[in-house]
C-alpha cells in the first residue's frame, strides 16, 4: 500500500513542480537580434500595441542619392553588434522582412543639449550613447541597459497600450529627455507626413505621427505622462516652408510655448536632477486620437510604480509561457520559450481601451464583441503561426479573423487582408491566405465568428479579378507570366488557397461553393512542367517560358523561393505531388537531393532575408515555401527521413544566441515551425485537421487547452541522437499513421513517442 | 365711415406687401468679386459649411522662385475679370485679406480626358473653359454658367454641409467629372500634406485632403454622391516617390482600381451623355470622417432635386433677409441686401450634423447643446458684424461665443480664439477681441452662454504673457517697439479690451478682475506722444522711438493703420481722446484734415487690401482701425460731420456692382458697417450698449428681433442731398443724446429721423 501510495505523491510533487516553474527565465528577447533574425530585445506583452525597444542606429535611407541597403538590416531598430543607442522608441515589427514604424525615439540625456543622434562612428556629434551587452538586460516585458555616455541607467517596460520608461539619472542641472518625431525606421526623405505635439500641462505631452511607409496612410497618436514636472522645454522644427509661418513667428516657438507641427519635429523637456532622481514616463498609443492615447494611459497604467508594471507585464507572459510546459534541457527551453515568446508578440492589439480603431477607411469603429488586430503577416503565418493559434490561443485567433473581417468589410477593395498593418494594406507578397487561416479555424471547430460571412468574404476576395493575375488564373486556370509576374507561386498558392474555401464550404454544406473551388485547388497541374520535372512558367499563349533556371530564386515565377523548392508546393495534395514526382521512390530520391545538392556561390546572392546558415543543400529555411517539405517524406514511406531532417533543422537554425535565428522571424513563423517541429508536429496542410508527424526535440510536454482539457506529450529516450521515431502511442495505443488530429490534441490526448538513434526504415 | 376704413386697409395692404416681398432679389453676390472684394459668386446657405464657388484661375505660388503677387488676388478664388472657369471648389473665404480653403475642385468636360486646368492665356492646353458673364447667373444659394468649351451648363446649390452640383451636357461618348485634389486656393509647393479618396461604390466616392496653410494642421473628409452610376475611372498620382510603391504596383492604381493616397492626387468619372442629360453630385463635407460626410449627405440631400435643394436653401436666405425689412431704392437694397448676404455668411458651422467636430487639440468633440462655427476673423468682425448679430442673430452670436469657449478649452495655449479657422488658431492680426465679442454680449444680455466661464477665459487670455508682448504690456503699461512689433496698434488694442473686459467683469459683479482692468484700460495714454500730438511706438526704455512717418502704413509699429488713423484709437474713452487732441475744436480740426488731406503716391503703394477707391483723403475705409472714426464727431459737437463723412463713404465705398467693395468685405465687417450706417447707426464701442447715430441711407426699415419684438426705422425726407439729420425721436419723444441704447432696439422702439440737406450745427 505505501509502495502505491507514495509514487502518486511523487508524481503529484513533480507535477506541482512543473506547473511553477517560472518559464519567463527561458526567454532570451535577444535571441534574432544578431544580422537576419530581425527580432527586438525590447520590451512588449503578448500581442501588445507597444513594443518599446532600443534603436541602435540612424541609418540614412539614401548615400549619395542611392538606396542604402544596410536600412534593411534595421527592420526591428536594433543589431546587435552596434556599440551605441541613439534612444528607444514604442513601435517594432518583429522579425519582418520589410520595414517601418519606430514612432517616437525618446532619448535621455544630461549636459548640453543636443538634437541630432549623431554618428556611430562618432556618438560624441550627437546624443547617441555607448553601450556594453555586459550592463544590457532583456527579458519579456523588460529591458535595461546602461547609457555610458551619460551614466544613465535605462528601464523599459510596457503594458499593452503603454511604454513605461524609467531613467535613474547622475546629478544634473541639465537633465533632459528628447522626444525625437523625426526618428523613425526606414526613414526616407518625405516618409513623415504630419507630426504634432502639444504640451497639455506641466506632465503631460500629446500629438500624432503620420507617416507614408510600408503602411501607406498611417497616423499614431500619443499620450506622454511625466512623473515630474517639466521645467523646461523646447521644440525644434526642420519642416520644410510653412508660408503662414510669420503669424506663428509672434511666438518663440521653440521655447516654452506649448504647440508644433510639420514634418520634421524634435521635442526636449528639461529637468534638475539629484544623483539616483528617477525620471519615468509613461508612454501611451492609440492609433485613434490622444484623447484616446489619455484614456489608454489612465486606464492601463494609472500609478507610477515601473516594478510592478514590469511585473504585471511578465506575469503575462509567464500565464501565456505556461500553455505548453515543457521537459528538456536548458537550451531547448530556451529555444522554445523564446520561440513561444515570439510566436506571442504577432499580431498586435490595434484597438484603445474604449474599443475604438481606426479601420481601413480611415473612420473610427467600435470593435463590437472582439479585440481588433493589425499586423498580419499572413503569407508567413497563415503556415504554422495561426494553426498553433488554433490549439493553443484559440480565443485570440478568433478575433484575429474577426479582424480581418472587420478588414474586409472597411477596405475599398473588398477584400481580405494579404499583409495588413495599422489600417492599411500593404499588398505584400502573394496569395490569399486569410482564406487559411479561416479554413484552418473552420474546420478544426473555432467559435467566435461568423462562419458563413468569413466563407462569403473568402470567396468574393479568390473571385476579385483586378488582384494579383486572378483575373487570368481564373479564365485560364493559371497565372500567365507575361501579364503578372511571380506567376508560378501565385498559381500554386491560389491552388492551395481555393482548397482551403473548399475545406470551408465542404463544412458549411455550401455545396456550390465547394464545387467551384475543387475545381479550382487543382490548378497546380497547369504548371507543372512534366519534361522538366517542375513547375515552371508559363505564358498566356499556353506554352512554358523557354529559358528557365530551376535555382534561381529571382527567376521569374516565383518569388522567395526557386522552383526546386517551388515545386514541392501542394500542401493539399501530397499524393499527386509524388506521382508528379514519378512515385514514392523517386519523389524520395528527388527531395534528398534537396537537402544535400551544393549550390553555387551565386545562389546566395540573390536569395533574400536569410544568412547562408539558413540554408540546407537547396532548402531555404529562411523563407517559408518550404516549411512543409522535410515532412513530405511521410506521405512517400520515408518518415526516417522526415525525422531526420526535422531535427537537423531545429538544431541548425534555431540556437539560443543573439545570432541563432538562421533567418527573419516574419512575425513568428520561424518560431512556430519550432514550437510544433520541437513537440513532434507540424501543420503541412492548415485547413485539414491532421498535423504530420515528426521528431520531438523535448522530452515531454502539457499543452493547457483553453477548453480545459490537457494535451500531454511524453518523449521516451530522446536525445541528440535518438531522432528516430520507433512508435507512437496515443492515448495508449500504438498509431499506425503519421498524423494526429486536432481533436485529438483538445480532447486532452496522450502522445508518446518511442525514439531510437535508429531509423524505423520501412514506416 | 367708408374713409376710415378706407385708410387701415390700404395700411395693412401695404403693411402686408411689404412683408412679402421677396428680398433674395436685391442680392448681387457678384457684388465684391472683381479686385479687392475677395468676395465669390457662388452657392451658400447662411453660415454654412459649404460654399461651392467657381474658380476662375489657378494661380502659381510661385513665378521663377518669387512669390507671384497674382495669388493675392485670389483669395476667394473668383475674379469677375477672369475669362475662364478652372471648376467649382467646395470651401472660401469670404472678402478676407489671407487665404486658404478651396478643397476639391469638380469639373465638367467631354472629349480628350485633360488632368491640367491648362492656363488662362490657352484655355485649350487643359480642360478649363471660357465662359461669359452673359451667361453667368448669381444668386443666394445659387449659381449658373455655361462653360463654353464643352457646351455645358454648371448649376450649383448647397445645403449647411452639401454642395450640390447639376451638369447638363451635350450629347458625348467621353463625359468626364474631374475631381482635382492638388488644386485648392493659396496652392504652394508642399501645402498639400496628403490626399485620400476611395471609389466605395459606382456611385459613392469619399476621402480627405489634409494641407498646411493659414489653417496649419487641417483636414477636409468628404462623400460624394453621384445621381449616375460611374461608367469608368481613374486616378493620378503625381506625389513623389513612394518607398513601397512596389507592392502596390501590383495593382493598375491609374484605372478602375478603389483607392488612391498621396499628396498630388485627380481623379476622374467618366460617362456616356445624351443631349441633354444631367449628371448631378451631392458632395458632403466633415471635418471629422468621411462616415460623418456620408451622414451629412444623407441626412440634408436625401433625394436628387436639384431645384428643391436650391428652393430650400433661398428660403433659408430669404429668412435671414427679412429679418431687417428695409424701404429704399433699388440700388441701395442691393447694396443693404447684399451686405446681409455677406453678414451671414462667417462665422461658418463647423460641425457634422450628428454634433461631432474637430476641436484644435486635433480631437474629435461633440458639440452639446451648440451649433459649432469657425471662421473667426475677430480682429474684423468684433466691431460691428458681431454687435449686428446681437441684435438679429443673438442665438447664432452665443452659439458662437459657445465656439469660443470650446477653442479655449481645446487650445494648447488656454487662449481664446484670435483668427481661427477649421480647428486651428492662425494667430493672423492682433489684440485679444473675442473678449469684445463677449463683453458686447454680456452687456446686452446676450444668453445661452456661461457668462461667468466667458469672463474667466478672457481673463486669462489677457494675461498670456507669451503672446504678442502681453508681458511687457502688462508690466509696462505698453507694448515696447524693440520687444514686440506693431506696438502701438497692440497697445492700444489691449487698452480697449481690457475695457471690455472691465464691462464684463462689472455687470458680472467681479470688482478684483474690473479694478485690474480699469487700470489696463487706461494704458492708451502711454503710447501717446504729446510732443507730436500721435500714438507713437515707445522703447522698453521708455523713450519714444526717434524717426517716425505718421503716414506710413508700414511704419514700425503699426498694423493696418497709419499713426494718423491709429491715433483715434480709443474707442472707449472718446471724451479723453477729444481732450489728448486738444479740445473739441482742435479734435474736430484734426479730424477733418484726416479726410481732407492728399496723401502721396507712395502711400497707396504700403496700403494692403483695399483700392485707391478705399480712401478718403487718409481715412482708409478698406481697413478697419477707422470704421469708427467719421462717428467720432459726435463726441465733440460736430454730429452733422459725423452725417456727412457717413453718407460720403456709405456712397463711395459700396456700389452694386463686381467692382463695388472698397476693399476685402472681410468676413462682413465692411458689410456690417454698411448695414448698421445705412440705417442710421453704429457700434463705435462694442462692450456699451450704445450705438451712435449717423445719418440712415435707407427710407426706413423693420427690424424683426428673435424676442418677438420689432424695432422700426422711419426716415422722413430722406435723400441723396439730405444727408442731414435735424431731428431724432425715438418712441414719439425728442431724443437730445446721440445715441440709442441696446434696450431701446429690443424694446420695440420706433426711431424717427428727420433730414435735411442742411446740417444742424449745433448738435
Amino acid at each position: 500500500m505505501m509502495k502505491y501510495l507514495f509514487i502518486p505523491l511523487v508524481l503529484i510533487c513533480f507535477s506541482s513542480f512543473a506547473q511553477q516553474e517560472e518559464l519567463i527565465k527561458y526567454v532570451k528577447p535577444i535571441i534574432g537580434t544578431d544580422r537576419m533574425g530581425h527580432t527586438y530585445p525590447g520590451a512588449t506583452v503578448p500581442f501588445g500595441a507597444v513594443q518599446l525597444s532600443p534603436e541602435t542606429d540612424t541609418i540614412p535611407y539614401e548615400v549619395n542619392g542611392k538606396y542604402n541597403k544596410e536600412v534593411y538590416k534595421y527592420c526591428a531598430g536594433y543589431q546587435y553588434q552596434d556599440k551605441t543607442i541613439v534612444g528607444f522608441s514604442h513601435t517594432h515589427f518583429s522579425g519582418t522582412g520589410h520595414s517601418d514604424l519606430g514612432d517616437f525615439l525618446i532619448m535621455p540625456t544630461t549636459g548640453t543639449l543636443q538634437t541630432n543622434p549623431g554618428t556611430a562612428a562618432n556618438p560624441e556629434s550627437g546624443f547617441r550613447s555607448g553601450f556594453s551587452h555586459a550592463n544590457e538586460v532583456a527579458e519579456p516585458d523588460y529591458y535595461k541597459v546602461k547609457l555610458d555616455k551619460y551614466n544613465i541607467l535605462a528601464e523599459l517596460t510596457a503594458t499593452t497600450r503603454v511604454g513605461f520608461h524609467q531613467y535613474t539619472f547622475p546629478a544634473s542641472d541639465h537633465a533632459h529627455i528628447i522626444l525625437d518625431a523625426v526618428y523613425g525606421i526606414y526613414n526616407y526623405p518625405d516618409k513623415n507626413v504630419w507630426t504634432f505635439i502639444r504640451v497639455e500641462n506641466d506632465t503631460l505631452v500629446t500629438g500624432y505621427r503620420q507617416t507614408t511607409g510600408w503602411a501607406r496612410t498611417r497616423t499614431v497618436y500619443f499620450a506622454m505622462a511625466f512623473s515630474r514636472r517639466i521645467e523646461d522645454y523646447g521644440f525644434q522644427n526642420n519642416s520644410k516652408k510653412e508660408v503662414y509661418k510669420g503669424f506663428w513667428g509672434k511666438f518663440d516657438q521653440n521655447r516654452n510655448f506649448p504647440e508644433i507641427a510639420g514634418t520634421q519635429i524634435k521635442a526636449w523637456f528639461d529637468f534638475s536632477t539629484a544623483e539616483g532622481d528617477k525620471i519615468k514616463i509613461k508612454f501611451a498609443l492609440s492609433p485613434v486620437s490622444t484623447a484616446n492615447a489619455i484614456e489608454n494611459l489612465l486606464a492601463e497604467t494609472p500609478g507610477w510604480d515601473f516594478n510592478e508594471v514590469k511585473k504585471n507585464g511578465q506575469a503575462l507572459w509567464e500565464k501565456e509561457l505556461q500553455k505548453i510546459v515543457v521537459s528538456a534541457d536548458t537550451a531547448t527551453k530556451e529555444n522554445f520559450y523564446t520561440s513561444m515568446y515570439h510566436a506571442f508578440i504577432n499580431p498586435t492589439v490595434y484597438m484603445d481601451v474604449n474599443g475604438e480603431y481606426r479601420g481601413l477607411d480611415q473612420n473610427t469603429h467600435h470593435a463590437a464583441g472582439f479585440t481588433n488586430y493589425t499586423t498580419f503577416s499572413l503569407w508567413d503565418t497563415h503556415r504554422a503561426l495561426h494553426p498553433l493559434f488554433n490549439i493553443i490561443q484559440p480565443k485570440r485567433n478568433s478575433d484575429m479573423i474577426n479582424s480581418m473581417l472587420a478588414h474586409y468589410d472597411q477596405s475599398a477593395q473588398k477584400m481580405l487582408p494579404v499583409w495588413s498593418n495599422s489600417a492599411n494594406e500593404n499588398w505584400c507578397m502573394i496569395g490569399y491566405h486569410s482564406v487559411s487561416v479561416i479554413a484552418d479555424a473552420v474546420v478544426k471547430g473555432i467559435t467566435g465568428f461568423d462562419a458563413e460571412r468569413a466563407l462569403m468574404a473568402s470567396t468574393l476576395t479568390a473571385e476579385h479579378s483586378n488582384y494579383g493575375g486572378l483575373e487570368y488564373y481564373i479564365r485560364l486556370g493559371y497565372v500567365p507570366e507575361d501579364k503578372s509576374s511571380s506567376s508560378v507561386s501565385k498559381t500554386l498558392e491560389y491552388a492551395y488557397d481555393d482548397w482551403c474555401i473548399l475545406q470551408m464550404a465542404d463544412k458549411l454544406h455550401r455545396e456550390g461553393i465547394a464545387h467551384h473551388f475543387t475545381q479550382r485547388s487543382e490548378n497546380f497541374w497547369s504548371v507543372h512542367d512534366a519534361s522538366s520535372g517542375f513547375m515552371r512558367p508559363r505564358m498566356s499563349d499556353g506554352t512554358f517560358k523557354k529559358d528557365f533556371d530551376v535555382l534561381n530564386t529571382d527567376e521569374p515565377g516565383f518569388i522567395e523561393g526557386n522552383a526546386w523548392n517551388y515545386s514541392f508546393y501542394i500542401p493539399h495534395r501530397p499524393t499527386e505531388l509524388i506521382q508528379m514526382m514519378g512515385g514514392q521512390k523517386r519523389f524520395v530520391a528527388h527531395l534528398d537531393s534537396l537537402f544535400t545538392m551544393q549550390l553555387p556561390d551565386s545562389f546566395f546572392a540573390q536569395t533574400e532575408d536569410i544568412t547562408r546558415d539558413g540554408i540546407i543543400g537547396n532548402y531555404v529555411h529562411g523563407n517559408e515555401p518550404s516549411h512543409h517539405i522535410p515532412y513530405l517524406y511521410n506521405w512517400a514511406d520515408a518518415a526516417w527521413k522526415t525525422q531526420e531532417h526535422v531535427r537537423m533543422i531545429l538544431k541548425k537554425m534555431y540556437r539560443p544566441t543573439p545570432d541563432g535565428l538562421s533567418g527573419n522571424d516574419d512575425c513568428g513563423q520561424m518560431s512556430a515551425w519550432y514550437i510544433f517541429s520541437a513537440m513532434g508536429f507540424y501543420p503541412v496542410c492548415p485547413g485539414s485537421d491532421q498535423y504530420a508527424l515528426g521528431s520531438p526535440a523535448i522530452n515531454g510536454a502539457v499543452l493547457h487547452l483553453e477548453n480545459g482539457n490537457n494535451f500531454t506529450i511524453k518523449v521516451q529516450n530522446q536525445g541528440d541522437k535518438n531522432v528516430y521515431v520507433q512508435k507512437v502511442t496515443l492515448n495508449g495505443q500504438t498509431l499506425d499513421r503519421n498524423y494526429i488530429t486536432h481533436t485529438e490534441i483538445t480532447n486532452s490526448g496522450e502522445l508518446v513517442f518511442y525514439m531510437s538513434n535508429k531509423p524505423h526504415k520501412d514506416k
